[in-house]
Order: C-alpha cells, then structure tokens, then sequence
C-alpha cells in the first residue's frame, strides 16, 4: 500500500482522522514524535511565521521549503496550499507535483479568497481536475469557505453540497467544510456528501466524539495549535516580567494573530 | 538617544530586564505586542524552526534572515549568533555589522562550542574586540559556558570571573552566564564582574524578585519559550485524539527537544 493510499485509508466516516496541523519543522516534528500518523500544515501558521499576510498567495516558497523538510519526518504530510498561489490549473498542478515528489501524500486547496469572495465552483473544480490529472495518487482534500468567509453571502447548506458535488466529481478525495455552525448542519453535509468530510475542530463546541457520531472522517486544527503556541509564549513570559501585562487567559482568535501581524508590517516607525 | 543606547539603559543591575526570546517572526511579534520593550532570540527555536540542530552554527542565514524581518517590530532586537558562525574575528565582526545595519541593537556571542568543548579566552577577546571596532554602537552580550558544558572541566566561579574580565577588557557590554548553579554563585558573579550580568531564567527554580536581589541586570528566557510552545501544541493536540498518548505534564527539556530533532533527521526511513 502507498502512503498516499495509506493516507485515504484513515479517512473513515465516524471514526475520524484527527488531524493535527504545524506550521515549521519543530512543531511538525514534536506531533510525529508524539505519535500523530499524519500532519498537516496550517497556511495561518506558517504566513506568520516568516512575517507574512494570510490567505494571500504570498507563503508559495515557505510552504514548498516546510513540505520538503517535514516529509524527513515518520509521518504522512499533507499541506495547505491556500487557494495553490495561482488561478492558472496547470501551474497548481505543477506545484501539487512538486509537492508529491518530496513525498507529500495530500493536499488542501480552498476556494476562498482574500478579498472575501468565492472563486466559482466550475473554475475551483478544473483546478482540482488538473492535479487529479497530473498527480492521480495525491489526496485532494478540496475546502469549500461558503461558512468561513464572513462576507459570504452563499453561507447555506445548499450551496455547500452544490459546490462539494461539483469538486467530487472533478475528482476531489475529499471535502473540507470549516465554520459549520452546527451539529445539524455538520450532519447534513456530511450525509450527502460522496467523500470524507473534514470539519475544523473548534475548542469548546465539539467533541471528538460527537463529531464522529455526524459521520466526520477528518478533524482538523487549522491554526488552533499554531496559536497555543503563541499563548503559552505570551503566558510564559508575561509571568516573569511586571512591566508587561498579564496574558490574555484563552488562545487568541484567527483574527488576533492577524491584527498582530498587521501591527508589525506598519511598526518600523521607531 | 540611539536605540542602541536606550537597550544598554534597560540594563540595570537589581531592576534586571527581563528579555524574551522568539524564534520566528510571530513569536516575536507577539512578545512585541504584549509591551514588551526588547526581545532576543533563541538559537534553539531557530535551528529547530528549519529542521537543524542547535549550536553548531549551521543557521547563520536563518538566524540573519530572522534578524532582518523582526528589526520591523515596534521593540528593540537582540541577536543570538550562538559562536560568531565562524572562527574568523573579522568574518564575525562582518555578521555583526550586517546585523546592526538591520537595526539590530545587540547580540550574543558565547564561547561554548558544539563539542562541549570553550574556545580559549583570549581567541573569545579577539573576536568580541573585532566586534567593538567594527560596530562600537551594538551591545555585545559575552557568553561564557563555563557552567553551561555539562563536560566543562572549568566550571568554577573563578575561571567565570576570569574570562569575564577578560571579555570585559575586550570590549564586552555585559556577560552572560547560563546555568549558575545557586543564589551564592550568582551573587558573586554578579558583585565582581564589572559590567551587567545576564542569568537564565530557570522556572521554579528563581524568581525575577530574588535575581534583582541578587544584583542580575538581565534575564532571558533562552529556549524556554520556544520549549514552552511546542508543549501547547503537543498538548492540545492529543487531548483532542484518543489514537496518542497524553501530553507530558511539563515542558520539555532543552535535551528532550533536540532529542525530537535527532529523531526526525534518520526517520527519512518510510
């Protein structure tokens, strides 16, 4: 059996993959020492980590130089592409290859926008045929942003599984939904849907196991374990210093990293 | 006031400035945003971020490139250069100036090497003095290991003192000894040598209170903070997965990490 096929294999609805994701080669390594079968990377993490936006396209090289380090590692690897730096189906494809030549058995690839907005179905799903195309062993785990993306106005249950049909059929192994907003609306999709459907743990609202009894076969972190580490490096260092204030006592939101990073590109005023 | 000038300010023996130490832009970035003034960083975090070991000067182009991108942060910058990435005094003074041409306000330079082995005093002297020529305005930190080595023969309050005085005398802005073992070491290096001590900061072993008592003017957190978010993430990641074990409940060791990293470089294995 091939990793990628290995990889597929622990895609089981009701029995989900957890699926934990990093950001540089330390955190990807301390999860496959702990015993994690399989990492991702989470595009958040690895944007911020070299000083860069999110979402934007910008982290092709950072991504390509993480993917080729961390498949070193006794674990599968499968990496966030973002939107895959390009528009155009054949140079994702080339960069999907790349990918699959270091030995990476899968790959995330959303169809959100930094601008808010969605590419069209048909347009995200000729993308997803061109890697099918060029890389048939490659786990395509294609992310729909219907919920993510607050300015969506397409957010629906319809839309969703209008879109995951499109790019199952234009080959996608899988189907990655983050920001469902509810145990009903996880359910939904994950019945109709004809592959794995992946859903982005969120602390405090899911269980595990409650999210394998609505038939999840892959849970992801996102940037969730990326900004644990930010906390505890605050939180730790806040403790020893009276001359900062106290940390905040939960992890910072998605959109708090963001507004710190934003804060440094505009800082080099001093 | 030259930052330079405002970070040599923050030395202040019994109100010791507690430094920070990142290892990517975010985490620096965020220590930024959380107040505080300055922040260091962590040849540990640095090597491990890109899959390469600690110490043996094999990151001299992440270690510049993380300089470059932080020195856009609204705190000052200090640089950890673990032994100059080379025994050339000029080839050093040469990274010191590209650092402070960066905006980078001091660095650290020690005199351990990767054998356990310390250079010998004098060869130390002349590479901080290349330093002090070429670049007068950055504070030069002197690292002695004398206590760090766990095979330093030398490991004696008088050989510290002794090559203190020695950096001193070459130029050095303040010293640094890790590992002092206890309150009375601590006190006596402080008392004697004439310049700003700098300690690490060991958790539960001293608080920031006893070291001001103690006559420190500077505490790092080396590579606790880095050690303190590969922790979180190994921690929220396995209680979200029953198929791994639980988390250790501390943060790992500095050798525990590199252990990690040793794993991964022979797992090429799949």
């Amino acid at each position: 059996m091939s990793d990628a096929e290995r990889f597929a294999g622990l895609h089981v609805p009701g029995a989900p993959l957890v699926l934990p994701n990093a950001w540089d080669h330390a955190s990807a390594a301390a999860l496959a020492a702990h015993g994690f079968a399989a990492v991702g990377t989470t595009s958040l993490g690895v944007a911020a980590a070299s000083g860069k936006p999110d979402g934007t396209g910008a982290t092709r090289a950072e991504t390509l130089a993480l993917a080729h380090g961390i498949t070193a590692l006794p674990c599968l690897v499968t990496v966030d592409v973002e939107g895959g730096f390009s528009d155009d189906p054949a140079r994702v494809a080339d960069l999907a290859a790349e990918l699959a030549g270091y030995g990476v058995v899968g790959i995330n690839l959303e169809d959100g926008r930094a601008d808010g907005s969605l590419v069209p179905a048909g347009r995200h799903a000729r993308v997803i045929a061109a890697i099918r195309d060029r890389v048939p062993g490659l786990f395509v785990n294609a992310r729909t942003d219907t919920y993510w993306l607050r300015a969506a106005e397409q957010e629906s249950v319809a839309e969703t599984l209008r879109r995951a049909r499109v790019y199952v059929e234009a080959g996608a192994d899988g189907v990655f939904v983050p920001g469902l907003p509810d145990d009903a609306a996880i359910a939904a999709v994950a019945e109709s849907v004809r592959a794995p459907l992946n859903v982005l743990y969120a602390p405090g609202r899911h269980s595990r196991a409650r999210l394998a009894e609505l038939g999840v076969a892959r849970i992801s972190t996102g940037s969730l374990l990326f900004r644990a580490a930010l906390h505890a490096v605050v939180s730790v260092a806040a403790e020893l210093s009276d001359a900062v204030p106290d940390a905040e006592p939960t992890i910072p939101t998605y959109q708090r990293v963001q507004d710190i990073m934003a804060t440094v590109d505009t800082g080099r005023a001093r």
